[in-house]
């Protein structure tokens, strides 16, 4: 634990002197300098028990500077190498693409082994649906819930593929945990800190969707909030941002993939689905992911667009799915991956 | 129900009529209009069963524009007076104004007591402080929890006065239920939509703040959830969005106050506190959002704010709030509202 | 000049030294600090030869935290007590609200001085309008150019009012000033460095409007520009800035106002008009912007908004402008300001 | 010219007829609709008269929709296939990809021939450097000037390239156009509405960076000025936007190229460099843009970073650009380009 504390110009003697002591007090050692209009303090310590707004609440403070990251287990302190996932037979992270497709909400066995189907066939490697849905009107379709979990289920065993589904609600970890391979954490509870808990305490790997308008420093405090809970196995996921354009409905931030890769050991996909909002401009962005340093895509397919009872307008057919997946594997492998 | 389907340029007659026919089916008249260039589908119907997504999948169409604001009992369309929530002899909305003080966490009886005597001297009616807290580190003091609960309801009774505190979990509304007069619901989890419904089923009024980077649609929807549910108690709360400005924590949003009476019938306060995030911009906002026509304010408050576990850096001292609250009569007055 | 380097982790001894040889170099005293995990290097010096980002290059360094603010003219450092302008027997600044209305086109002779009265019979004390327009779309009225200033300078003689209007072009700098009593910057040209710099030269009062995106701090850097050719009386005026909120043209940051008050000696007023862009939402700005300290308002009235060649629906009919002005008279004088 | 009027709820038949009686004064066919709750009017004519404001503003009037894109020039109504740019030899749009790359700042003749030799060796193919530079500091290195440009003429003669730079100021217009083959209007000018209408005069590309925060709506409204003067060789560039985000300097909004792409004819290219801010992250963004369809990038490449006057955390060195080009060539190839 380091900071520095970066006192006003005409902070007083008294002052400084008071902010060493209270510092000194907590196990820190102090180093002034003293410049000629302002003094800086840097302050080594191990102990959190003092809390950077503490000092910056004194007298004569301007401004405190922390010099370490606030996460550990996300970071690359303790793990350098990158973090790689296995679920029933699927690697995520390393040199393989993982692809998640499937339709935004489940609506019936026949409609979703169906989709399911055709996107193994195009290469998917797991399978997403929304059993449990998020809907912003209370009026709107909430998805087929426990029945949703069970097709998803089925379609999961007879096609060899793990599945991927949201859980909402801290009361219904236990049952979305019975049936799912993968946990996903929408971006609308990426700060839900007691469903973070909750599923940190599963041995199951967890999608996790940045929040909307969360930076990444936040969404890696929400991986660690999961791992602090015992479960490493998080996998993030950027879905696009809040901004002022609206020609998208979020904007894709593809330059959080380097920077997470920075950061971060943990593997991470892109999901140009709801970022774009609209499946015309999926393709240019699932490119654009992979081409940046994606570990994978996640993209809604439905067999009826026209019909889907949530998302229609952003999802691909399956032909379209098809064509994609074909145009990605030269970027793919452009970048030393293989789809 | 009633919305406006605008067609593509190159549209052909074929489309235009396959549109025509699909709204036909799900009972919506329809009034076309040939433009030189463009031609438009005004169609008028009540059912809810046919989504504007899937009229915007079909091919042809170029936009769909609603004619309906998406919520009914938040807005004015079915209560035109303005919504009054009376809890324990304190009145929220209409022309008193309702402040809301006390410290960010709850720490101890002491403590706690010793700043709600001083808020209430100084003119406060509502006590406010967090049992659970969200924290965005995992590793930081998330609140004194049950205990906490305690505290705020025994200085309650002690002082007469109503408290409101932050519930988090779905699994902690009957807990926080039990000893709250207003539960609040934090801009983290405006979207968590089982919270919403939960708090919903009780008989309470629900303070709801803004989300982050929500839009005042989803602010008024999330209030919809909770009146879908049955309780129509709801104070909206204006707490800053998130811009890309950081000299302030986060930017408040003083236009939010009139368009949301504009909107709505419900009453809307603002915290300056947390918008600031630091205690020396706090009487300005606070003055503003009552020139603005708030119907009140949340603000935090604490003995020793270099002391505090949580977000001491925006409390203000009871000697600060007492000299704010003198200041804001007069500009209460100037709006036709009584401090 | 002070600056702390934050090395990173694994830097080398050997790293650590270039850095400090490379500041020693250029005149800078260095302070190194060495902690368990990262070194940071206090350097005190004088000159601005070396910038921040070459240091950031260097091998092993993690990060260069700046100690001071980039501006010097627009600061307090320099000038401590408020600046006070004086235009045509009109104060800005200090005890007294300076309020600028008009309309925002100005359109002919007979539009512009009966506005011009309407507005001063309620209170107004500057005359503003538009004589070129900044227009987003070639094909839209751009404004009477040469003839509207002498419109202005008409009505400003006739009322004995100082008048303010936009300068859009380096070339028209001189022409505008022979007319103006206050040249505006527009927000659109808040960066235009070599329009700062012209109007730097000249000995006139400088309104300059907030960019849509800019920070205070890039803002105060654009006052910094002018004031660094000489022309030392500028005024802040805050519009709004651009967010995902779509319910009014732009968010009104009433932050702003007492952030600028910390940083810097200059006025600032507010314009709730282009912040809001529909006159619903005006009245309730306007008076969040004087509670919140502002020095004055700008504020746009037009006889007849629904015959407006620019920005009708924005501007309030003179009626409006009068009640609005007789209601923010209560609050002036709380926030101790004279209207 | 087509649009739709929304009426209020509460619209009285008189207000309605006012409304179409208004339209018909302007030429306009109207077409009511009269639904059970809100009346819609939609109204076609030829006449750009009327503004849509001047509608807004009249009363029982809720909202005005329109039906056509405000660009004419920019979008695909009247020119259907992409606009390929033909410049001493290179060609920008179509199937080839253009890379200018060069130094912020010119520094010297010998830095900058430097540069350029080294960035042609690796495929580059037209220059870009900083003559004139629009600092945020006025204390900061403002570029060479005229010798900057002569610095750039000699070497792309020398190297038979074309250069590109930026002008500032209507006033260097004409200075610029002399040396310059490409012409560069920055991101804090791309509303200075006075400069693009001179750039239009000239006969010479123009280089159009997005602004900051300009939607990619007013970005295609501002080519529109430089092409409604006759000057049609309009290239857009995506530099990033500005967002919360503060991992990277400003977000590089990937998907404004499929969304240009589909609203327009013009080529665009990606900025990397200046989204980015810090040359680690250029490289993955490169990838993006070119994955994503864009027609070029425009790279910063210095000799020696550590000692740039301006902006030298972002340049990659000569072998970090070479490595890079080397692997976009199968990126380009993957998306059908040649690179």
């Amino acid at each position: 634990m380091q900071m520095i504390i970066i006192m006003k110009e005409n902070a007083s003697a008294k002052q400084i002197e008071a902010v060493e002591s209270k510092l000194g007090e907590f196990g820190f050692q102090t180093h002034p300098i003293y410049g000629e209009k302002k003094t800086i303090i840097g302050a080594i310590g191990d102990k959190r028990a003092l809390s950077m707004n503490q000092v910056l609440m004194m007298e004569g403070v301007d401004n405190v500077v922390p010099i370490m990251r606030p996460y550990k287990l996300a970071g690359k302190e303790l793990q350098k190498e990158p973090t790689v996932i296995h679920v029933k037979g699927v690697t995520i992270g390393g040199d393989n693409l993982a692809v998640f497709a499937g339709p935004c909400a489940i609506e019936s066995q026949e409609q979703f082994t169906g989709v399911a189907r055709a996107v193994q066939a195009a290469g998917a490697n797991i399978l997403r649906g929304g059993a449990f849905k998020p809907r912003s009107s209370p009026y709107s379709f909430a998805g087929l819930e426990d029945e949703g979990l069970k097709i998803m289920a089925n379609a999961g065993k007879e096609l060899n593929m793990p599945i991927c589904t949201e859980v909402l609600d801290t009361r219904e970890v236990e049952l979305v945990a019975e049936y799912a391979d993968i946990m996903q954490i929408g971006a609308r509870n990426m700060q839900n800190f007691k469903l973070l808990r909750e599923v940190g305490k599963y041995n199951k790997p967890i999608l996790l969707k940045r929040g909307l308008s969360s930076t990444i420093e936040e969404w890696l405090m929400a991986a660690e909030y999961i791992m602090s809970e015992g479960n490493e196995q998080v996998i993030l996921c950027e879905r696009g941002i809040r901004t002022y354009e609206t020609s998208t409905r979020n904007t894709f931030d593809v330059s959080a993939i380097p920077v997470v890769k920075e950061l971060s050991h943990l593997p991470i996909i892109g999901d140009p689905s709801h970022a774009a909002g609209t499946s015309k401009y999926v393709p240019a962005i699932a490119k654009s992911a992979i081409a940046a340093g994606a570990d994978g895509l996640m993209i809604e397919v439905h067999n009826c667009p026209e019909k889907a009872m949530s998302d229609g307008e952003q999802s691909l057919r399956p032909s379209e799915f098809s064509q994609l997946m074909s145009e990605l594997a030269p970027i793919a492998g452009a970048v030393g991956k293989k789809l």
